[in-house]
């Protein structure tokens, strides 16, 4: 059998022991596993934060690759705890639609409600599910075992609502819905929504006014906003050098829209 | 051998290359190992701080582990270096304390001090001990040098001083020890501590009067505050779907009291 | 083969799914690999401060291990991409200097830019070729394919400039290059530029006088300033029990004098 693999996403943080103790409980059952943290610092309770960075790197991750996301404000709760197979790939974690986006990419699956005990720790507590649950279910996907004993098939599963663009012939209005590290405002517009790759459009976002989308960072002048289609394929605003989120001011929710003004 | 499997807990942080240069020297030893992040966010030289989050994860991880924990105020002094097998777990680091409460949950261990050139990397200084002396140590036990090989026995090892709370027929009094990422309020009350899991008690934390301890976050009313045992079986104060930490403008040390106004 | 082991330094932060989803590419490539983060907390674009970390772990790292370096302003320009064999390592990244420290360490190496499509993710983007090009070259070279097969030979590459410290017989005057979690100002003066390990010398910075350079941290009073060679051998400043830099106010670029009033 390959090696298993399993991708961690969680709202934890790295400052206590949560993200620890869970692949510490992890590798007691699948010693060979490899980690991947996608990012434990989604904000606490966040879940379209953390589905949007999952939908991210689903399509990047090994094939075999068991995902544990966690970003869970109704832990302890009647929430179901669900695992979900789906283009080679399985999702383990609370069914509250953090895992929306990414299935929307890997396609129709099978999901199954975490009930059987014999896959989460003894006497599993109710205040960290992480650690009880969610991370030896994941383990022991990751080993090989079925989708199946892990308990009943699951449907209707809890979806997220994430904000669509708005697109007709002369505008689409989007907003932003990430900032990364270098604080690159990533806007919910992929680039499927903008005609010709946005040749002779004009993006306005707050007082700005750009012309055109450049294909890369280093095609706008240093020191220059510039609008492009980033990693994920998604406009984002940038500031070639610098912080495009502090010269805007700009926050999530932000409204982005982009015109032709001569007609596309 | 079953692979082994190396936990790290600092105080190093992620900003500078300190733990990654000892992962280096680690895998240049033991290159099949795999390592655990507890934390490496524990405040500079704070040991109680290291001794608990230590604490909370000695009783999950697997078979075999090597804790390498270095929280380390004394670095380049007289203080010990020391490797304690207890429980099925290694332990290394200086001798300050920073393994008391992982002790007191392992059982009877047996020390040596760390002694034995071999085991270090040539020319160790003495500033960097965590990579000179503490890392090869680490990964040496990690593939299976025998304990006795490490030095002499080490006994009378240093103890920290954690505060205990006051236990009484009508009132518990702890304190505030931990404050995690969520703002949740971690205090050094046991469950033990509290007699029918808190049925009928009352919790006083600054100005707030909780009526009860409530099984779950979930179990409160969204954005009220509520106690419960949580991940480490501590009473803590917790905010539902917000930070109590913030609310309360709680910190370390803020005492916290359960009384049975009607008796017990 | 022995185990893959692979390297890892950006100024990606761990906030986004970046440095994750460069880890899901090269295990989808090379399932062994074993990584050693280094450090993403590289502030956004400061190659020099890149160049100063990867010096100090190179000397470390396992014999074929792959360093994976990223600080790159120029993403998506005609700026090469480069993997450089040396000491026994193998560096891939931007052409920007981020090796030359390394480099100066490791040795002479020989070069090729990376060109071979076949090492690159298919319709790889301008915008993140940490992920679509540099990432799967890394894996690629961890498993064993030969440089040569990446590309055509590459010279003359791009150096960093890094401040050198002036020396004279009297007096050696340099700066500060580096400020580490714990507040210790670490200096670009090599302990080969001070003669005597320091002794008789009188240390200046900002309003400070330091007499002598002492061996370690535990070597000076609690709660004072002390000068010594730090574990990468340059002059540090340090405060025993706190943090040097909140204590002067000492920022990067501030000048250190090292004098010998009685002459040397």
């Amino acid at each position: 059998m390959a090696r298993p693999v399993i991708a961690l996403l969680t709202d934890f943080g790295l400052h206590d022991h949560y993200v620890g103790v869970m692949k510490a409980v992890m590798l007691g059952i699948a010693r060979e596993a490899a980690f991947i943290d996608v990012t434990h610092d989604i904000a606490p309770q966040d879940i379209v934060a953390g589905a949007l960075e999952l939908e991210a790197v689903v399509s990047y991750l090994p094939a075999g690759t068991v995902v544990l996301g966690i970003v869970d404000p109704g832990v302890g709760s009647e929430r179901r705890g669900i695992a979900v197979e789906a283009g080679g790939l399985t999702l383990v974690g609370p069914d509250n639609g953090l895992f929306t986006l990414a299935l929307n990419r890997l396609g129709q699956g099978r999901a199954v409600e975490l009930r059987e005990p014999r896959f989460a720790l003894p006497g599993a507590s109710l205040t960290f599910e992480g650690r009880d649950r969610f991370a030896p279910a994941a383990a022991y996907l990751a080993s090989g075992i079925d989708l199946a004993a892990f308990g009943p098939s699951a449907d209707q599963l809890v979806a997220v609502d994430v904000p669509e663009p708005f697109v007709s012939a002369e505008v689409v209005v989007g907003r932003v819905v990430r900032i990364d590290r270098f604080g690159n405002l990533i806007t919910n517009i992929p680039r499927t929504a903008v005609p010709l790759d946005g040749r002779g459009c004009r993006v306005e976002v707050g007082e700005i006014r750009l012309d055109g989308v450049v294909p890369t960072y280093a095609a706008s002048r240093a020191g220059t906003m510039c609008a492009l289609f980033g990693s994920t394929d998604r406009l984002e605003i940038a500031l070639n050098g610098g912080s495009a989120a502090r010269r805007l001011g700009g926050s999530r929710g932000m409204p982005v829209q982009v015109r032709w003004p001569d007609g596309a």
